[in-house]
């Protein structure tokens, strides 16, 4: 199997909004008025733990059917604990980033707890998003 | 300041479809048909790299600000490769994720090079999600 490779591009809306396409997609991705954006859209990082839900739900279905479960339902909750400082360019010893992301996933089936758990280690293992996250990939970034 | 706490929540709407609710937004995160999908919106690592472009464009334009640019416009496009062999459970030694990222940021301004490399180097060390796929995170997911 070939490398995937994917492509989005965007254009600034203005200083919080921005506009990207993806594919036939446009997503619009702005701040709440307390980051000062105007709302008009989920904000980068609230985009990020989007794409680990969605990788999630997606390695989950994926796995539950390789091991012959049947999934009624997922349901997925994450947070993500971020200090701003660095952003907003003030002095501070903490990372830019989410310094944790906790995920919370309850599934609706009929297996038991010992299946679920192998279920899960292979869902994490496997999700493209979770490893990106949790590991280091080299990111450039390039003025043109 | 204190730490912010970022939460979404998630539903599965089928095996790639999902539902995410960031706030006051709905998101739906799907995959395309050549991954399984009904392509009802733009997929989990799409989502990934449309946070970066979006975190780009506020740090772009907070930075700027700072460092008395006037920006008219920013482009950005993002590419990552990716090997889709081990989220389908097939024999490889990749990694599940992207491999490598690459952005190009195109801004429309009359600062100099110098001006613009000192600009790109404080976006990428202070944006957020940056930081989190360039370098690991604690990321934990457990079962309700």
């Amino acid at each position: 199997m070939p490398d995937m490779r994917v492509r989005i591009s965007a254009e600034s809306g203005g200083p919080t909004k921005t506009l990207v396409k993806a594919r036939n997609f446009q997503l619009i991705v702005d701040e709440p008025p307390e980051l000062g954006g105007n709302d008009e859209g989920a904000n980068p990082v609230e985009f990020v733990l989007a794409g680990l839900a969605g990788c999630l739900n997606v390695m989950g279905h994926l796995v539950a059917g390789e091991m012959g479960i049947s999934l009624r339902g997922l349901r997925i909750d994450i947070m993500g604990e971020l200090n701003p400082e660095k952003l907003f360019g003030k002095p501070t010893t903490d990372r830019a980033g989410y310094k944790t992301i906790e995920a919370v996933v309850k599934p609706d089936c009929d297996a038991d707890k010992a299946t679920l758990e192998k279920w899960l280690e292979a869902v994490e293992s496997r999700c493209p998003v979770s490893d990106n996250l949790a590991n280091t990939t080299p990111v450039s970034i390039k003025l043109k």
